[in-house]
């Protein structure tokens, strides 16, 4: 499986693993594959601590971070000091009565105060601190969630030898990624979990292709070597997945989110800005659909939303309130069914892959 | 391309491709696909005359007729004679209040009375003449759009010697379409154009090849050969199209709408339950957007919604407000830029197919 994707980094298989945890990033890369850490949840103290310990588990491999430097976001013009409370300002009471009375109704325990993180590492000033925590490892590649990375990062990052990637969901996203420096492309389809665009993996790939030449990356759908044959036969040179990590073994994915993913099907999920306020889909449930109805304030612009409803996603995952809990989740959680090594996950991959090939060559050849 | 799907109706590729326009139909056919001739909007007798024009126009190549029996609707108890007149009786005054203040604030002409053709071939009683009338005829094929076909109807045109295929939009509904007879199975992602799913072309495909044993044509996104290339990756043996047709030097696809579809991306289509109560992949514009808005009374069930509002898109049809003029398309439409003979598109699959397979095979033998 030789691509140009695979030649940059050295990999004996383009498959790129997205994963906030550490042993399923190290086990992907020591698997063949590269194992891309979500920086999001981490503070820089915490994004340290995961990344020393990846450098010493994942065999001199490569390994990428993965951060969330959106494009634009309420607040942006505020200093770093100030940004938490001015933006807490910018929150409606009505919206904050809405999540109080969802979460009265489903008899999920009052705030204890402890409002945890709310920013997390969505905008400029949360998300620099941790490019510069992942640059002074061995990382391989940066890549940037939503949008294109700001051009100095970009700089930063190539100057360390780092390879950029960034998230695509339109055409118009990957050249105007491609022209601030970014050396991959991922053109992530509707059906991937958290944030997404509107248009099918299947639609989208050979339009980011043509639009760009760097190596090209699918994600979306990506759940078995059928699917990453198909990725490869659109004109991609890898493939990106994410969802497929929540249930493998190493996975830290708490019991209750696991539990719902291999129960799932594929039309359980549902592209919402219930979480953050950018469009991303999550498993479909009375969290999503309370969003949707009548009486829903709407959500809040990014990242107002996640500060409105951080603490209550965290009270729900604390009560017996399964029916609220959600997660970023995509559609191909409804193949998921077992729970496996994360280097078996790669193996099969691959099988089926070449099992694939082997179909198509007997189609093409007969 | 040898596949069990080209092997049964002998074609020299298993490219189907959807159209209601008979011209579309036999030049596809000519060319080695199967034209599929979309009956919906014909009366049985109109229906009678272009496939006698196919007859003689086909060249002897295999062609198949599509036809809409949804498995369930408003007013299936009703007597054929009795069954508009009722229907009408169910449509709430607000709902027609809606529509004409639409068209008003549109400067859309009132009504002149002639309200044609309101229920068309979706019921159990206006399409079971359709099937009589085209299985008076030498086609290879009848296909239902919407759920199962009716048990009788399978053994009708297996009786002939007619092979009998649907649409499915979930591994479920491909099972139960297997077990009353149907031969092949359609399987459609929601990035098709007309009535759809929720799961993408790339996530369903597989699945519906493991829920059944019959021969499966990949729907939804394919307009390039790369496409059909990666439909058979994910485990199909044949690709079925409809979008890409619009645009092609024979149909007869209004010129308002052949032009937007030149112009638009594939963020340009929405999922809507405007035009016929079932959710359908339609061009996203005013028209769509103006049942979503808050003071929609929300669109009808099956087949009351098009019984609404067929007199108002025949009018809009007529009329300059072209920001209302919508119909089905899928998010293919982004990639449909010039107007190609027929026969051309087929040879242009064909040839990015024979493409892609080249640069599979190179990735895989390096």
């Amino acid at each position: 499986m030789r691509t140009r994707a695979a030649d940059m980094f050295g990999l004996e298989f383009p498959i790129f693993a997205f994963s906030h945890c550490r042993d399923v990033v190290a086990a992907v890369s020591r698997a063949g594959g590269m194992g891309v850490l979500g920086a999001l949840y981490f503070t820089p103290e915490e994004l340290e601590t995961e990344l020393a310990w990846i450098d010493a588990n994942v065999d001199g491999k490569p390994y990428g971070v993965d951060v969330v430097m959106p494009a634009s976001y309420e607040g942006a013009e505020f200093a770093p000091e100030e940004l938490v409370g001015r933006l807490q300002g910018m929150i409606p009471d009505g919206h904050r009565k809405f999540v109080d009375d969802l979460l009265a109704r489903h008899g999920v325990a009052e705030s204890d105060g402890a409002a945890g993180r709310v920013l997390l590492g969505w905008t400029d000033a949360t998300a620099r601190p941790q490019v510069e925590v992942a640059l002074k490892h061995p990382i391989a590649l940066l890549a940037n969630a939503l949008g294109p990375p700001p051009a100095d990062v970009v700089e930063m990052a190539h100057a360390k030898g780092v390879k950029v990637a960034a998230l695509a969901s339109t055409p118009r996203h990957a050249v105007k990624q491609v022209e601030v420096g970014v050396d991959v492309v991922v053109a992530q389809g509707t059906e991937a979990g958290g944030h997404t665009g509107e248009i099918s993996t299947m639609v989208l790939i050979p339009q980011v292709v043509d639009a760009v030449d760097v190596p090209v990356l699918a994600a979306g759908g990506i759940g078995d070597g059928r699917q990453v044959a198909a990725g490869l036969a659109l004109g991609a040179e890898g493939v990106w997945t994410g969802s497929i990590w929540l249930t493998v073994e190493e996975a830290d994915t708490p019991a209750v989110a696991r539990d719902k993913i291999l129960a799932a099907t594929s039309r359980d999920t549902v592209r919402s800005r219930s979480w953050t306020g950018k469009p991303a889909r999550l498993l479909k449930n009375e969290w999503t659909d309370a969003w949707e109805a009548a009486d829903s304030p709407g959500t809040l612009p990014m990242p107002l939303q996640f500060m409105l409803v951080s603490d209550a996603l965290r009270r729900i995952g604390r009560s017996d309130a399964k029916e609220l809990a959600t997660f970023p989740a995509g559609q191909i959680i409804g193949t998921m069914n077992d729970v496996k090594p994360a280097r078996q996950v790669v193996f099969d991959l691959v099988e089926g892959y070449i099992e694939a090939m082997d179909r198509l060559r007997a189609i093409s050849d007969r």
